[in-house]
């Protein structure tokens, strides 16, 4: 493989299947290594030592974690599809939306659906912080045309969490409330590249449900 | 002012500081506007009504938030006095170094002088971080022999941290500990450029003093 482009990663992570999407956006062929998180490759903890968690990009054997981090790194080295705008005013709206939905929408998510003591609280802040998302919708994507950073970002909100919806009975991101992101949630699924990477819904559904047996037991 | 450049910050916050070094080391003059945490300005909620924080930059009346963000936009949009290197593996190294210091080390530094429950687990957590940050030094600055954007957002590590350590009574970033750590403190907060910026050590002293002499009474 003339790249030698490596990615150690979990099928269920919404933060690894960032990092398949932007490769296969730019069409870079790469060897996928799926993790056992019960039992870490020995090649993942040398490779990110610090987090010891997936995803990792391994380029040329150097190694790079922290899925934002990585999905910059990819769209620098490959120019062919830009996941980030040109304008710098516009790359820096589109890190701060990534940035909102990692440091913001996850952790409300999280709560709203695993936490015992502050679910409530969390399905109200999850309704703010989507209202945000709406509103910063104008295109068919928050790429405008086309996919970019914030959508890859978002596919824990365009995928993971209607997935989450079922398994859990709460509805949250609903056509009523959110007619633009739900609108962008059924394009970006179906977009011909993201829909080869994105784990299928019923594999998730399988998968969250098994982890609120496993959690409520 | 060509150039329309406002800052809203606070001058004993590591996050604002970083938005005023960064301008400063770049030569850009900007109009700076002291908030105060206890009665934001209508200014400050306009411009950032998602977090509500500072820094905010204001750059021909479009603001944005988060201070990395903001860190990247002032180096894409004033080229001058690279904050980030060239080369796309060493941009995305410089990236993780500076999440690393918001995602891990901050949150470290508030718990060991802060919190009353996990004071002595998060001393321990934070001397493994800054073991690998002390790997991490190969030269006078992390951005090699100029100050770049790992040093800006470590200034929190840099300045205020031996400010806390005096305060509290704790150290944790010692000489024996950490030779290149402590070689690169002095290095950075004396930095002709930085050390204008900086609040000096003193009024931060003074500033732990009262925010500790509050939370324990």
């Amino acid at each position: 493989m003339a790249e030698e482009v490596k990615v150690f990663g979990l099928w269920g992570s919404p933060f690894s299947r960032r990092v398949d999407i932007a490769l296969k956006l730019k069409g870079i062929d790469s060897e996928y290594h799926e993790e056992d998180l019960s039992n870490k490759s020995s090649l993942l903890i040398k490779y990110n030592p610090i987090h010891k968690k997936v995803p990792v990009l391994v380029h040329h054997d150097k190694p790079l974690a922290e899925s934002q981090v990585i999905l910059e790194y990819i769209d620098e080295t490959w120019e062919n599809y830009p996941i980030l705008p040109k304008d710098p005013y516009e790359r820096a709206k589109a890190r701060f939306g990534a940035r909102f939905i990692d440091d913001k929408c996850f952790p409300a998510i999280w709560k709203a659906y695993w936490s015992k003591d502050e679910r409530e609280k969390a399905v109200e802040e999850l309704i703010e912080l989507l209202k945000f998302l709406e509103n910063e919708l104008n295109d068919n994507f928050f790429g405008g045309e086309t996919v970019g950073l914030v959508d890859i970002v978002g596919s824990l909100i365009a995928h993971w969490l209607p997935a989450l919806q079922e398994v859990a009975g709460v509805e949250i991101l609903t056509e009523e409330k959110f007619p633009k992101l739900c609108r962008w949630t059924h394009e970006f699924v179906n977009h011909s590249v993201v829909k080869e990477v994105l784990p299928s819904r019923e594999k998730l559904i399988a998968l969250f449900r098994a982890l609120l047996e496993s959690t409520s037991s």
